[in-house]
């Protein structure tokens, strides 16, 4: 049994400690965050507190913590015999050095409050200064998921920016589609069906070998049309960028 | 029961003549195609020509061919009783103005050769000149789709466009994802569960209320980190552009 002492309330902690709630082979003993509400909702479940020094002894202390404070309470944490180890995409291993034992735990996945997360297909990226220590956080993750990945801190840095082109830059995309269907008394859910297809797809090929639309063809009449549709110059700048790349990616003629 | 003369052997012609042998309401009387190589796959199952004038009778001629042809095609069927329709998203009703019926049977969806569609799911978009044939349009849909809308040709045109952001585009961020990965010796299977939550996630919530990440967040320390890592020009654009779109629709300085 794993003991942890968890570090904030935020959505990667709630989702965590949801998570590690139906593990048998993990326990939360403890939750920390220094705003005593946020807190409330643990402590039915759990022991809390808003005091690092009323810290419990614990096989990891797992902090799911904003960025800019995460080696602010590493340090004050130097002194416990635990491993120290935080949930970031961002904040590289080394920026743990006051701790003897320091880790990473990055689950690779968008979390949204009051959103329901499937955490055994979730990836986790472990990291660990000490071998040992490695093996103690796959068990911790093969407790919740099927899926971990050894992942150095300069992957996990280039892996946070693939995030953001697969997950935020598409999540706006969609967004552009939504209000297309606004604008033009047309239910979002006509879309939706695509979307879905166009995720699965990369499951099944390469995303380069199943590219599809005008600017793959070259088919510059639609493109034209298409710009002429489009009022927001944002968007319209979007489809012009996204349009010279899927070209030239493919060999078409600007 | 329908009886469907089916012009070309595409994709969606493929696809279209699978999902309708299922079907107990519509039935493919005939395929054509100018090229006789192309009409050999549909050959062992049905009736195939390379001659316009050698069509069948039957209730509706059904266009599966390029947009560049459509018309062209179109004007030699003015002459038949049965119904004209293509399946192209960018080409107008009024561009069968000849035929005396005419109509538009779009199917929502991104179809490569090779790949399984399930058909019940995807929206066809339908728009007909006269009524009664909007009725039968919406028999032939029925025979293989949960899934239909009556849509107008100003309409399906914003939907097109609307397609090329939510699929083809998207498609191109989840192949800089994919590059992203192979430059750094990791799988792009680690992606895919937040491509796939990210793609569900939209079901449940408007994609404006879902987004996350850096831009959202006004996050400038990661944003520039990020651009640091970006080596490929075209996706340093494609992040800032993105990046200053997510910031300008949230709210947040520039």
């Amino acid at each position: 049994m794993i003991n942890v002492v968890l570090l904030g309330t935020g959505n990667v902690a709630t989702h965590l400690f949801q998570a590690f709630s139906t593990s048998e082979e993990v326990v939360v003993i403890q939750v920390y965050n220094h705003s005593e509400a946020s807190l409330l909702p643990f402590s039915e479940k759990t022991a809390v507190t808003t005091s690092l020094q009323e810290l419990k002894e614990a096989d990891i202390y797992l902090m799911a913590l904003k960025d800019d404070i995460i080696v602010e309470i590493a340090n004050k944490l130097q002194e416990r015999n635990g491993l120290v180890v935080h949930t970031s995409g961002a904040v590289p291993l080394n920026a743990l050095e006051k701790c003897r034992r320091s880790g990473i735990f990055y689950p690779l996945q968008t979390f949204s409050k009051d959103q329901p997360v499937d955490y055994s297909e979730i990836p986790f990226c472990l990291e660990a200064k000490i071998p040992d220590d490695l093996e103690l956080l796959k068990d911790l993750a093969s407790g919740i998921s099927r899926n971990y990945y050894e992942v150095d801190s300069s992957q996990r840095k280039k892996l946070h920016l693939a995030a953001v082109f697969v997950c935020n830059f598409v999540n706006h995309l969609y967004t552009i589609g939504e209000d297309i269907c606004r604008n033009n008394e047309l239910p979002f859910e006509i879309l939706q069906p695509l979307i879905k297809e166009t995720a699965e797809k990369i499951t099944r090929s390469s995303p380069k070998e199943v590219q599809t639309g005008p600017a793959k063809r070259g088919d510059n009449s639609t493109i034209n049309a298409h710009l002429e549709l489009i009022a927001s110059p944002s968007d319209k700048d979007i489809y012009q960028l996204l349009t010279k790349a899927i070209k030239t990616s493919h060999g078409k003629k600007l």
